[in-house]
């Protein structure tokens, strides 16, 4: 995209002309759509030295005296030069008469990338010198006065979006990248979305902002929590996961709607694609249920959707994670296209292939399989080989390829065991087409759609690289999951449980009889918000029964309900039903700007080591200034280290 | 003020009714008026159970089924309950027929603060049983169905504003405090002030709003920083006192116009009326002088004072730092009120007293005073013994009364001495009254401007317990405070320089060449912004020449410049000129809504200790629990512990 016409369009989605409707909204939202439609673009240029931005200019401005400041991007033969702001590009004619000569020599003799200030008029390029790809492609400016702002030294790189740097050395010179067209987009784009975000739940529906603390005392099993020391001997604060507890104690506070974009923090080691500390829209609000909240956010993120982007229709689909792991594989599917998970052990009742039979045999035993669309046209031998292999490696399952309708059944001794009835049965049951592949797999339930649903998503992967368009970038095809359980087992000791998001969320109504017989059959009051496959957010209906709490904690959970004292007695003291979200900031923008990383929608991240690249953080520090805060550093003995460096979530510089 | 009408009031200032305009507002901030005077109050009752707030009820509801959520505020003879909710008070009449007997019981057994569900009848109160002084004193809810949502446990103390607590108590049930009238409006006014300043920002000027991150390297000198340990050995992250760094490198990036509400930390032991962590809205533009940005700041805070204040007028008066030492001792005056400092050394170059006569032989001798309006009327002699004694305890300087119209010159033995002539001119000069009171103090200039600076405020307190009223807290006396010096000389080491305010800081263009000469009479292009006497804000413009901040930092400050290799470098590469300010949100806050600290415009905040009290809060962790950041603590014997018990900025639980 050239640069300027994307930020044009950012902002003029963002700031409709007035009386402007894009898209007919219904319901509650028609006012929230009057009051955005009224908007203008904001003033770029007010309290500073320059009148106008440089991709502002167009037709409507050819004789007006404008002041400009940019970074020179290109210059021509020492007659044209472009001057780049954030707002895009223009182009500059240097004046050749001796009278100007003083101008001419600071616009020729600038390094590329320095800083200038011109100041000149706006004329109409000479018929036939219009550039009809550049938004200012008509005018350019003739310059009077011109002063050299700061001279810039030879760049690592140049700013240009077509130079492809590694990204180790956009993250070292972190400044530099930010002036790229994408950065500027993604970053604007963030800003107003969140903005957007604000004024629906602040004017629109009276939420409260209110700011909680991130020095906070460590939570009970909070293993990810970085720890800060206080000037205390042995006492910590820990920077928190997310404001949980806060935002239920403000329920109890009575301010019953609360908001906040809040600051999280999560020490993982390193992990590619997560950040040591986030954003997350965090809301809570009382006297809500489940339905509610759900409104309340197809609400949120159909206002603050960019008007350059396909809308977001609402209500949004909801799924059960029984469900969506018969169907899909996995809590989180992307439903944009289907090879959907079909359970085919019926089929199957009277096989003769023996493995079938075993598995069948079994109590949980279950025989299923996806149709993966044109998957003989376009699969090759050695995807087949691929597929087969991730199967076993990662699950230790047989997957078998099967054409039902075409004549290839390549690497498949089983088709010849498949009877006529059985095949037709499967062709009607999958709607198979003539170029499909089916792949099939025999196993427990969800061992075996866990398996399909990774395949799934690696045969979309496959059938794209082959061209195939199946998940459309510009589509968001947003997806509600519920009724997950409430417990898990405990993964290193199966016979105990945990909770399978966090103690506080509310049992299924009519499962809690389920608590005091069979805990781990209770669905929880959780939803999580999928997004194209990806999950941006979740939340609960959490609990305001300080018995069921303290039931919960102690006795299922075997937690230490002293260090959640406060939150207990918190709920004896008339706490309302409340219930909350938070929704991941960093993931949601990069899905909408279409970012290949969340990275690429913060300005400064760290390495996927936790490393700032720019400042070299974190650093060492003097054993003097550790003394006041009553720690030393424990080095490591050599074989500690070495086995530290061995281990893949210890960063190593 | 009763619960509920000052709450009603916020959100009407708010929101005022549509062709509402409360002041005249000149210039480019009318077509922000003309937004926010479209504006409707928000939902408060969307996506919840209710459907009206408890305080929102009137006549205009009269005959409408409502459902409220509520705690349980008061409950009269089993006939009459009080409901309370964020938004007010409404009273519940309780059913007395056999047929509701269900209902009756649920609310006349629920303890109080208990939380309810209640549907029924709005409907207007009997002749005569009206209550004036309650915003819904008109009507009552005939009720018909009730739920009891959740039962309150006794109490630590009742939630009425009347019943006086201590703060410790407060702070350790601060859910419960958070019920209070003055919490609920304090927290609500700073987030609808926020809000304003965004609006401010980000859609009527173009400003992104950028997230920067927290956990990030030490600065040099930065002693007051949280360390973080990292997973590395020996490896600290830093939580930084501001964005700083990272404002003056998205300048470079191009993000020309940046804000953040941004989350700042300062680890300074135990202080009053500090926080460990705390709110600044930073602020930074390119291509920017002092005067866009004190623009830019008026406007901001014009637009989003809440409409229930004393407005704000525009331009703010500016003074520099010489004056404001000059005439009030102090760099942040509090200009309500006048007492202004006087230097009357030339009235006392005859003078017969001896001690007089030694101060102006010296070459930075000065004899100066303050006229205490009414001083003699109203000053105590123990109030004139108390700030004697202040001025000799804090100062070593000797303060003379003198009463110079009337005729009380008690405890001035100097009076006497005073020539007639020099009465007169004293008077003339000083515009003394009948009543009038000066206090004087001979000495060099800056240390008797400071003490008259002090005593100038002790004056004030001792003349308001009095019942004069000179600083009106109603009125918001905004200050520009400009030309600070740019270096200071180090306490420790007089001869070394430090920065005044910090190395980034540009110098006055007009001084730029005493850099090489005499640095200590380097006047800076800082600001400070002062409100009713406290500093909330301060910014420059900074350096945007690589070369000089080298040398200010090199040569100068004797800084280790490798530690900020990174910004000098981005200094290199085409960092246009730029500038910023932070305004510190919590002190504007505590000081628009007359809060006694900014532990009440503060959801959670930390006791002056840095402890939260509600969850004890830092606190014990495992060794196992430092095991993964290589650090362990260094427990001190017991004559360090006894001496850090001492200490005043050392916390003791």
């Amino acid at each position: 995209m050239f640069f300027g016409s994307g930020l044009r369009q950012l902002y003029r989605g963002l700031y409709p002309p007035i009386r402007r409707t894009t898209r007919p909204i219904s319901g509650s939202l028609s006012r929230s759509l009057v009051l955005s439609s009224q908007r203008r673009t904001p003033e770029f240029s007010s309290f500073v030295a320059r009148t106008n931005t440089c991709g502002e200019l167009r037709t409507s401005h050819i004789g007006q005296e404008v002041t400009l400041c940019g970074w020179i991007q290109y210059r021509r033969q020492n007659i044209f030069l472009i001057l780049r702001d954030c707002h895009g590009l223009v182009q500059v004619v240097i004046p050749q008469d001796e009278l100007a000569a003083s101008v001419k020599k600071i616009l020729c003799e600038a390094p590329m990338e320095s800083v200038v200030k011109v100041s000149g008029t706006v004329i109409s390029r000479p018929p036939g010198q219009e550039n009809p790809k550049m938004p200012t492609g008509e005018i350019e400016i003739k310059v009077k006065t011109a002063e050299l702002l700061n001279a810039c030294k030879k760049l690592p790189f140049e700013i240009k979006d077509f130079v492809k740097k590694t990204e180790a050395l956009r993250l070292q010179y972190r400044y530099l990248d930010l002036r790229s067209f994408r950065m500027q987009y993604n970053l604007r784009l963030r800003s107003q979305m969140v903005m957007k975000m604000r004024e629906y739940l602040c004017n629109l529906h009276g939420f409260v902002d209110i700011e909680t603390p991130t020095l906070f005392k460590k939570t009970p099993g909070g293993a990810k929590e970085f720890l800060v020391p206080s000037r205390e001997p042995g006492k910590f604060y820990s920077l928190p996961q997310s404001p949980q507890q806060f935002k239920q104690l403000l329920m109890v506070g009575g301010l019953d709607r609360y908001f906040q974009v809040a600051r999280c923090y999560r020490d993982e080691g390193s992990r590619p694609d997560r950040q040591p500390e986030f954003t997350q829209i965090d809301i809570e609000m009382s006297f809500v249920d489940q339905t509610g909240i759900q409104r309340l956010i197809e609400g949120l993120l159909q206002y603050s959707w960019p008007a350059d982007k396909h809308p977001v229709a609402i209500p949004f689909p909801s799924m059960t994670f029984a469900e969506a792991l018969a169907t899909y594989g996995t809590d989180k599917p992307d439903i944009r296209f289907r090879m959907k998970i079909v359970d085919i052990s019926y089929v199957f009742r009277n096989t003769e292939m023996r493995f079938l039979q075993e598995v069948l045999a079994e109590p949980q035993g279950t025989v299923k399989a996806i149709c993966v669309q044109e998957g003989a046209k376009y699969l090759k031998r050695q995807d087949i080989e691929f597929l087969r292999k991730f199967a076993a490696e990662h699950f230790n399952q047989e997957v078998l390829p099967l054409c039902l309708k075409a004549n290839r059944n390549w690497n498949s001794p089983f088709a010849k065991f498949i009877m006529e009835e059985e095949r037709l049965e499967l062709v009607r049951l999958m709607e198979i087409q003539d170029e499909d592949m089916v792949l099939l797999t025999a196993g427990e339930h969800k061992k075996a759609c866990s398996l399909l649903g990774k395949l799934r998503l690696e045969c979309a992967d496959l059938l794209e690289m082959r061209g195939m368009i199946l998940r459309d970038p510009a589509l968001f095809s947003f997806l509600w999951v519920v009724d997950f359980p409430l417990f898990l087992p405990k993964e290193e000791s199966p016979t105990e449980l945990e909770s399978a998001h966090h103690p506080f969320t509310a049992p299924h109504p009519s499962d809690i009889h389920l608590l005091y017989t069979e805990p781990e059959k209770v669905r929880g009051q959780h939803y999580d918000l999928v997004l194209n496959g990806s999950e941006i957010g979740g939340g609960s209906i959490r609990i305001h029964d300080a018995e069921l709490q303290r039931y919960i904690l102690a006795t299922l959970l075997k937690e230490d309900v002293k260090l959640l004292s406060h939150l207990l007695q918190a709920l004896d003291y008339g706490a309302p039903p409340h219930g909350g979200i938070a929704l991941g900031l960093d993931r949601l923008i990069c899905l909408v700007t279409g970012a290949p990383t969340i990275r690429d929608v913060i300005a400064f991240p760290k390495s996927y080591r936790g490393h700032d690249l720019m400042s070299n953080a974190p650093d060492s520090v003097l054993p003097e200034e550790l003394k006041p805060y009553h720690i030393q550093v424990s080095w490591p003995t050599d074989s500690e280290e070495e086995e530290a460096l061995n281990q893949p979530h210890l960063p190593k510089s």
